[in-house]
């Protein structure tokens, strides 16, 4: 019997005390969080403010009273001030907590860069919690505008959920495009999708530093001012800049941090720390690719690591499972067209080609997604991106209103493996005209990136 | 400069004629077919017949034109009769051509069972070419009910075709259940969900051996009996038992045949004659799982093989490329119900378990393919395989009407992969709500595997 102190309750933190519970019930396990919820989907959130998602409550994937029922004790409302290693103590609201396991998933904090001025006035959202959406729905169906400062996936999700609302979207972005973490011909692919289906709805200004945010007379949001002197009126006005670790908490009691800004764990979930471990938005992983610390804040990662992060802290050694680290993998839509990634862009691979002794190629097709005559075909633009000294793999981007989905889980199968194109070149992917082309659009692309590695056209 | 004669017109013929000619424009490249069109797909008839594909020459891929165009010269109607190889010379229409490369691709016939009696009368179909789908077409349009013998991939397909054009399907298999080419279970589940759907239009009996089909005083199909004594009248009938490779003029000149009955060559697509090559349903393929020849007869794979003769027909060695043979992969669907598979059933597995050494394991479960609050999210069963021995999967299979088709493809790469179930048990899929569900169902399944590879509940 082990008691297991769980500090977050929002991704990680629930899957890590459903997990230890189950896995021995003789664990005593607490679960504290400063919020007034647990267990809620994030990434559900622009659903929810778009209306497909019809009611709050089903993001809420496992209330306090199901963990409560299965034995795992859960504390809303509560901050954890202080670890004190030493004592396996934690202080939460001044009250000393002894365990015997400590798992710290403390989440990450939506960015707000120090540069906007005035960032803090009424009428400003940023979307991480529930109560954002529900702020942000509820502020939306009595507007008919709004400024989005960012061009990220959260950013794309809310443009989709605002335009379906009828609200006119003015997104502002300090770099020159959408979605960086794609090739900057998919940011291109990706705005001019966008501005050719929602056009009247949707406008968009890059390389535009936001300078400050301006309020009126009732102190309310009203309009915002780039540092170039564009000045942009909107109802209210979302800050989707990105999110930081919450790693204070743990920094303080000298958990190492990594080069990332997030804790670092090895690949069972372990901080420096014997009997503490990390999961989720707060930690960092290792890329499979590069095997060097990444950050990325997402839900299934999250997940994954609270899984890892509760057999670990639970079970003795011989069965421990890894966590091995993560390609960097993401995927979301505007409306029907979805817009994927696996692995590194071509820019990337580019930027690291030296220091990784990496020699990058790339290939970009197009295709439909199942035989050209089925009424239901669809297109995908791939890029594939591998390293020609020894044809591996590197990473593969999608976009389109074809199987996206399909054509990205695929590859990240083939990422995972560390497969090389040659092995991949006839893959038995299966094949029925409503499914697939003949030929595959990711096979089509490997042919042809494999006619570039080996530079003859075959 | 080199003479490739080629021998079939309909899916790897084309495909090798195309690739040779455009891999050296000096090649002078000639196709021979018994038929009167070429280059069409034959997977695409159900999708004609149900009327989703409302022009038979949309599937008629590349027409004769096109080819003569490029340079090919095509020739229909025409009659293969006898290979010469020590002559270089191929007997076709009573002349001799020579050739420098010859490729065989004969192709496929639609299998009747010599066991049914009388099965030559009007209104019996098989379904292979381009006008038996016209026939069938034009014969559902005048009649109400039909009996299809066989209950595989073609007549799954046949059943959609019908139900959806109000026809009163009879089905009629000789064994106990329906897609033997998935585990037992799976069968049942197909089963019951086309019967819920469709069991005021689908009747199915199985284990019944049909014994002759009967003619009215017209000399046409009016019914049709089975060896147990059970009648069973249609307006006409379908045989959909199966294919044989089309090898006579092959066998005859002294070509290889393998132990499946097709033509037997390497990885270069060559026969034992060292400028006779052959590609498509005509020949078996290696499987990757068991290094053992194994025969399907699919569109994709004869376009892989197509490409592969052509490239090593028409180049040098040094720029060959392998076909190193197939999974099994296969998918289709009755109406938004996908039905899938790679690798080896676990039933499959288990018969030759003492042969190849294997110690075969396996998991099903049913998640839905995406969050469970998105409305659009639908359930996938998923089965998977491995060999508990080795950790490594052997097979998977997927049905529902989720996203079968990414599940099993992603599963299809990790076959390819020889990856184990460890090494896929927190494969970094891409997650979204609208795409998948935080832990996507295929790792859910993984992770259920591992437990029982382990034999530890995690």
């Amino acid at each position: 019997m082990k008691k297991i102190v769980i500090i977050g309750g929002s991704a990680a933190g629930p899957k890590c005390a459903a997990k230890a519970k189950r896995l021995n019930q003789e664990n005593e396990i607490e679960m504290y969080t400063n919020e007034n919820v647990i267990s809620y989907s994030a990434c559900g959130l622009p659903y929810y403010i778009e209306g497909i998602v019809d009611d709050i409550d089903k993001l809420l994937i496992r209330k306090p009273e199901e963990f409560e029922k299965q034995g795992v004790k859960v504390f809303l409302n509560h901050h954890a001030s202080k670890i004190i290693p030493d004592k396996n103590t934690v202080i939460i609201n001044e009250k000393e907590v002894l365990y015997d396991e400590l798992i710290i998933c403390t989440g990450a904090t939506a960015f707000v860069p120090d540069s906007i001025k005035n960032a803090q006035i009424e009428g400003v959202y940023t979307l991480r919690r529930v109560q954002d959406g529900i702020n942000i729905k509820n502020k939306m169906e009595q507007s008919k505008s709004v400024a989005i400062i960012g061009a990220g996936f959260i950013a794309i999700e809310l443009i989709e959920a605002f335009v379906k609302n009828g609200i006119k979207v003015h997104l502002i972005e300090s770099t020159s495009r959408l979605m960086r973490i794609l090739d900057c011909e998919f940011s291109e692919m990706i705005m001019q999708h966008i501005l050719e289906n929602s056009s009247d709805l949707v406008d968009m200004h890059f390389n535009r530093e936001v300078d400050k945010l301006h309020q009126n007379e009732d102190g309310h949001f009203y309009k915002l001012s780039t540092k170039c002197g564009l000045e942009i009126e909107a109802d209210f006005c979302i800050i989707a800049t990105g999110v930081r670790p919450n790693v204070t908490l743990a920094q303080e009691a000298g958990v190492k941090i990594g080069k990332t800004g997030a804790i670092s764990v090895d690949k069972t979930m372990k901080t420096n720390y014997n009997n503490i471990w990390a999961a989720g938005d707060c930690v960092e992983s290792n890329c499979l690719l590069t095997n060097r610390p990444i950050y990325m804040s997402l839900g299934n990662i999250a997940n994954k690591q609270g899984r890892v992060a509760a057999i670990n802290a639970t079970l003795s050694p011989e069965v421990h499972e890894n966590f091995d680290g993560i390609l960097g993998s993401a995927i979301t839509k505007y409306f029907n067209y979805k817009i994927a990634t696996s692995g590194m862009t071509f820019e990337t691979a580019v930027q690291i080609a030296q220091r990784f002794n990496l020699d990058p190629i790339s290939t970009t097709i197009t295709k439909k997604d199942k035989a050209g005559y089925m009424p239901e075909s669809n297109p995908v633009t791939i890029k594939l991106v591998a390293d020609k000294k020894t044809g591996r793999f590197l990473g593969a981007q999608c976009v389109g209103t074809g199987d996206v989905n399909k054509t990205i889980s695929t590859m990240t199968s083939a990422l995972q493996s560390k497969l090389t194109v040659e092995q991949f070149l006839h893959m038995d992917l299966p094949y029925a005209p409503p499914m697939s082309s003949t030929i595959d659009a990711l096979l089509t692309a490997g042919y042809k990136l494999n006619s570039q590695i080996k530079e003859i056209q075959i």
